[in-house]
């Protein structure tokens, strides 16, 4: 597969208040390294249970759908602790889907925070734990990821191929920087 | 001055329908050719009169202003017949200030439309066309700019610098996309 002709999808939400019923989501389409080809968007409810469902459909409501060889996602949640079923999400839409996160999860707050938030709140935190957390190394600090339909050894290929500068390949900052800005006026973080 | 080092901001608006109020309007900051830095948003009124200032205060407010070497904007207006005064802009932020188009303007059918939606109509075409349009030829069909606070050869240096694929430099094509993908779900136009 020749470089330039690699495609990849990033996804992240914009900051919200916890008053918001719903948050922004952007997924950029990049050809790697960091040429933007598209800016796909949707909504998700805060702290709800739609956050497959719409990625999904954003996903294969889009002429990218075909193109892309991996959808990175900022971690494990979107609008809160509103979680995405990797597998759900990779197997609906054909194309292999990874988690990247800067910080190595913190599972005891999240469950902490699950328990005070949420009635079913061990149903989401076995959810979020089930996959499994890999560490990669970086040229900086490691990054940490889960994965669904893909090796270990093709993931750290296309984050390697995607990162211009630190850790994050650029699908995921573009998309941070791109939800940040829309609904801040400024984007912000994670430069 | 180092190439990539060289920073713009590329402004473009959110397709609208005439039944809004306020449009969406972006301006992305790229340092050459195409890196991402920092994405801005404000709003102004469809065929209103706020264009200027409000892009005034958006790049004035940001931490990028000290930063970029030219401000690109895709035509003179943005929200429809939204003129943007482009001497007033770049008087009041520091740094020069360029519209690009792939097409001529048809000052013709300009003129009949704002005869139709405004009464002022001769003070905001006078305003348009008073500055002057200079053709500056590509790789592929020629673009058509205006400009303020800048000699032509060096918009044409910067345009060259920012210019990836086609014709439109990359900070004015990425706030197409997310305007764009924002607004519709899906980025169109414009590849």
């Amino acid at each position: 597969m020749l470089k330039e002709q690699v495609r990849a999808i990033g996804i992240d939400d914009a900051p919200f208040e916890f008053s918001q019923k719903e948050v922004l989501v952007i997924g950029s389409v990049v050809r790697a390294p960091n040429y933007l080809e598209g800016v796909l968007s949707t909504e998700v409810e805060v702290d709800g249970k739609d956050a497959t469902e719409k990625l999904v459909d954003m996903i294969l409501d889009s002429k990218f759908v075909d193109q892309a060889s991996v959808v990175f996602l900022d971690g494990a949640a979107v609008g809160g602790f509103n979680l995405v079923d990797l597998e759900k999400l990779s197997d609906s839409i054909g194309i292999p889907a990874v988690t990247v996160s800067r910080e190595k999860p913190d599972f005891e707050s999240i469950r902490k925070a699950m328990k005070k938030h949420f009635d079913e709140w061990e149903t989401r935190f076995d959810e979020m734990k089930s996959g499994k957390l890999y560490g990669i190394e970086t040229e900086h600090k490691p990054i940490y990821i889960q994965k669904e339909g893909i090796k270990i050894k093709e993931v750290k290929r296309l984050i390697d191929l995607f990162t211009v500068r630190g850790r994050l390949p650029e699908p995921v900052r573009i998309s941070h920087l791109v939800a940040s800005g829309v609904v801040k006026g400024e984007s912000h973080g994670k430069p």
